[in-house]
């Protein structure tokens, strides 16, 4: 568990979630259960998505992966604790009020289960070795990677009381943040350096996948990027909390390399 | 995840939850969420521990397992999805009151992950091929099975406003009864019927898993059965609950022949 959750990365969830309740005025401490469980959950499904079944993966933020490390068996198993883990640390969270923590939890096991993520890796498996329409691609990210960010701004965002129409807002922000990032990790995966991504580029390619590059040419894709990071941007202004953090976050997305 | 979970099996831990209920006088009713939960968590348990990098199981509950019916990665994200839906049960849950749910989702956390259930698994893992101590024997089911059995009676006591007198009593009836359950599961693995089973018996000697019988010859395992199931009716009986369903069920499982 440790391993792999000490292994780097960019703590991008986390640092939504904080950032959210600040953008909002209110101190980030009590973000901090909920930023810890999210960044678990992510992890887990790293764990488990890098296994031999799955993409078998040999490397990851540049390191050699759980089961490469521990052996298969241990890394199902740690995927398996941190999952529930995360739902144990905001549940056995002092910080966090406890009229909130039940609506915290489910939206959690919404954004990271069936609903959500593991929904979105089921249908990713599904679509594997055929091509994909666009609408078929964004439902997977959509969910696989987009309802857990989502999830990361609704909860800094419930953590610091927001009105609901910023509420509104910040989920508009968070959906096309999310789709901005899957678009702007399949063109690392074809541009990318391994140095600086810590796993070998063109797996999506060797895997059989689904990418924006490939349905729309890098040009297209790079022009939904944009559309997508604009909308965003534009949420921002009309949640009113345009100059914070968040908005350095997505101009980060846009531009990362790893 | 339908497939695992509708495959039948004895539904124990929920039956002892809504049991425990009923003993303490309370409607069944509102525990179902949790009971659901439970079974959830204890299916996803089984649908990984079969994988191949696991137990490598064909069979479980007489029918082929999860992996060999829709490939490991498609088993790893049921059980994944499992795992996550058990929280979203219970959190969504409108007939838990709002002042309980955090108590029992933290409780389920805890028995079912690191320092529960997967702890146990972990441990077990790292026990094979080894010859255990009876202590080490006992740390592993514990956490295996104990916890969740545990839980089972815990959750349901809570939702029945047991006194703590009675909580305290009723923990240990479940521990004696987890323990009592795990020595006939190995007893069943050398003297079980295949039919009854549902599964091969003798997968404990061919994965080299050290067992009760084997560490205190079958003599000395049946002995021990009863010694728990004993201390397991004595605790019922001081929790003031003997003449309930719960020593129905204390009874099932040191009779029980699958």
């Amino acid at each position: 568990m440790l391993y792999s959750l000490t292994a780097g990365g960019k703590r991008l969830r986390p640092v939504m979630l904080l950032a959210t309740m600040e953008a909002l005025g209110a101190g980030s401490e009590n973000g901090i259960p909920v930023a810890c469980a999210i960044e678990m959950i992510h992890t887990y499904s790293l764990v488990h998505d890098d296994l031999p079944a799955m993409d078998n993966d040999d490397l990851r933020r540049g390191k050699p992966t759980n089961h490469r490390v521990y052996g298969e068996a241990m890394a199902i198993l740690a995927g398996d604790a941190l999952l529930t883990y995360s739902f144990q640390i905001v549940a056995e969270s002092e910080s966090i009020p406890v009229d909130k923590k039940a609506e915290l939890i489910a939206l959690l096991a919404k954004a990271a289960g069936p609903e959500g993520m593991v929904g979105g890796q089921a249908a990713d498996l599904e679509g594997e070795d055929k091509t994909l329409s666009l609408e078929e691609l964004e439902y997977i990210h959509h969910h696989k990677t987009g309802k857990l960010l989502v999830y990361s701004i609704i909860a800094g965002a419930l953590l610091a009381n927001a009105t609901d129409t910023q509420l509104d807002h910040l989920k508009q922000f968070a959906s096309h943040l999310g789709l901005a990032f899957q678009i702007r990790d399949d063109i690392l995966d074809v541009e990318g350096d391994q140095e600086k991504l810590g796993k070998l580029p063109g797996s999506d390619q060797s895997n059989k996948k689904s990418t924006y590059p490939q349905l729309l040419t890098m040009e297209g894709a790079k022009r939904k990027l944009d559309f997508h990071v604009n909308e965003a941007v534009n949420e921002l202004k009309s949640a009113g909390v345009e100059d914070t953090q968040l908005k350095a976050i997505a101009d980060f997305i846009i531009k990362r390399d790893h």
